[in-house]
């Protein structure tokens, strides 16, 4: 691990920093692969977890049953009232909510059983996964279920947890969705766990006090947050790149935010990133300047046309400084080099793992 | 209803647009009110779903049932395996995924409970419901489900239902995000129904083709898209109120884009809508001014510290285009006026609606 300087000498702080675990996983796995989790239920591998299970029948019966209870629940004012009542002048309709379509547990099951197979294949190449949220917001609550079951198999595979779901929302907000990431929620019933993510992505653009919750609640934890800098999306020029009036681009001053909020471990790497497209690659030694001692996220390989050889000065202070993350490329490797998906998938995301591996 | 202008004399739009519902149920209404429905676990109305309810206890088995069966499969590699297998030189735990806490089930089930009641109270002053996806993501899987049933509550009680999420991401994602709330999304087990809502909050930070899908896949099922132009926290100013070199604050572009994407309906309102900080009444003048026909989601009255007599400036091309948000001063107005809290919201929230609807 050659990220050294800022940290060193200084006391160790009491808990674990997010750059202390990332620097430390990095070494471990000799790995910056992130594996990006981001399930197409049209596009998913065949039938991973069959569909015959005993455990795969159980979940649905009880995603039924739970959804039938919120029905009624929602349908009845009150407590304990009958399933379908009538409600004063209101235009409730009978029942409520809708019926719970059995595509959606159909679904969810399918991507829970793609996901957790993906998993096992490419996280011997990996340091990390990063369960896309919307991608199991899109199934409802079951898919809020598979996600968590997600998380739990990457944990349990040795690999961190990136939850990306570029939050961010007025302080008061920005809080609860700390409490929902790497938190918990005090309620008179007990804490609530929070899904226990080791880091999450976030949106700057609400300023300071915004990200703050989300920094300092990440931080309690040992976690992480990583910020949007630059995107790898052509409109990312319309807004990030803006000339400000003091003449530098807007990113550049999201990356100074970045770099403040930041704080360093032993290991001398900071617990606030930077999400930094790997489609700007011209961006990256000015971006490295401004933030010294961020880990910067770098999407963008594969599917969306970065290449990963262009990566070498996110890597400039040590590879934990540049993790690489690869999703569709990894998932779809075998609808280009054939084969078994799961096969494919281990050797697409080993490759990436030792081009990058190679140019720190 | 008032708003007109570059809509009238055009040919009637097939489908009916965000701006024409809008204005249709502001109409139906007479209210400019957006409930929030920000249930924080520590702050609920008094055991309002009773924790006796046979629905109630059905739900909380469904819920275990439905955890514990994800907990077996997240364990479980390939297909109905034992459900504590070990797993090759992997590091997986016996049980993968981890317990489902009691205190999750009960406070969902008490969150629900509250938030439907704050409904039933409220819903007569307002147009629309607002719930703040942190306040249930923070909930798990369990609060995933609550969102559902508040949303059709909120429905059959006649509100518009505006999911506020912040969301925004890269092409790709952003059209996940799109069919999670507003759309479906194509499986081979047939369209999985997202959420289904009215409206939702966007950030714009990723540009023009980042929000084009929520936008387009908003507007193809009649619904609209609030992006953030300018919000009510102080750290707004940090990024928000930048200048450009050309002069401008940033917030302006965002405003310029924001008009840009809006397409008008009969009524003359845009299916564009934009979140203005009720915080900076200042602005509200030059905002207008740059989205003649855009609807504004007004936040920051009540608890954020906005006054809602100096948002006159909104409304002046019709009521339609101000819509008033209040959160926590509705739900919580029993801890100052004291009384029932359902008395205390349904008056507050009739006082506001009654405020709100004497500006324009």
């Amino acid at each position: 691990m050659s990220v050294s300087g800022a940290g060193e000498g200084l006391p160790a702080p009491g808990p674990v920093t997010f750059g202390d675990r990332l620097a430390a996983a990095l070494a471990a796995r000799e790995s910056q692969i992130v594996l990006g989790i981001d399930p197409d239920p049209a596009r998913l591998w065949p039938s991973p977890l069959g569909r015959t299970s005993e455990a795969r029948a159980a979940l649905a019966q009880a995603l039924a049953d739970a959804h039938e209870s919120a029905r009624i629940l929602a349908a009845a004012p009150g407590d304990a009232q009958a399933a379908h009542p009538t409600d004063g002048g209101r235009t409730t309709a009978p029942g409520g909510a809708p019926e719970l379509d059995p595509p959606a547990i159909e679904a969810a099951a399918a991507v829970l059983g793609h996901s957790l197979a993906l998993i096992d294949a490419a996280a011997p190449a990996c340091v990390a996964a990063k369960p896309q949220l919307a991608c199991f917001e899109r199934l409802g609550f079951a898919g809020a279920l598979a996600l968590e079951a997600v998380c739990a198999r990457a944990r349990a595979a040795g690999l961190l947890v990136l939850a990306d779901g570029k939050r961010g929302d007025v302080p008061v907000t920005a809080a609860a969705y700390a409490q929902a990431l790497t938190g918990n929620t005090p309620s008179p019933f007990g804490p609530i766990p929070g899904l226990g993510v080791d880091a999450l992505t976030a949106n700057p653009l609400l300023g300071r006090d915004a990200l703050a919750p989300l920094v300092e609640g990440a931080r309690a934890a040992g976690a992480g947050v990583f910020a949007l800098v630059r995107t790898s999306n052509p409109g990312a020029a319309d807004l990030m790149d803006l000339p400000l009036a003091t003449g530098e681009p807007l990113w550049e001053r999201l990356a100074a935010l970045v770099a403040e909020l930041g704080r360093p471990g032993r290991a001398g790497l900071d617990d606030v990133g930077a999400v930094t497209g790997a489609t700007a690659p011209e961006h990256l030694e000015r971006m490295r300047e401004l933030m010294p001692r961020t880990p910067f996220l770098l999407p963008g390989v594969g599917a969306q046309g970065g290449d990963v050889a262009t990566l070498a000065p996110a890597f400039a202070p040590g590879r934990a400084a540049g993790l690489v993350t690869a999703s569709r490329s990894i998932a779809h490797a075998h609808e280009q080099a054939g084969g078994d998906p799961a096969q494919a998938a281990r050797s697409e995301a080993e490759r990436l793992r030792e081009l990058a591996w190679g140019l720190a």
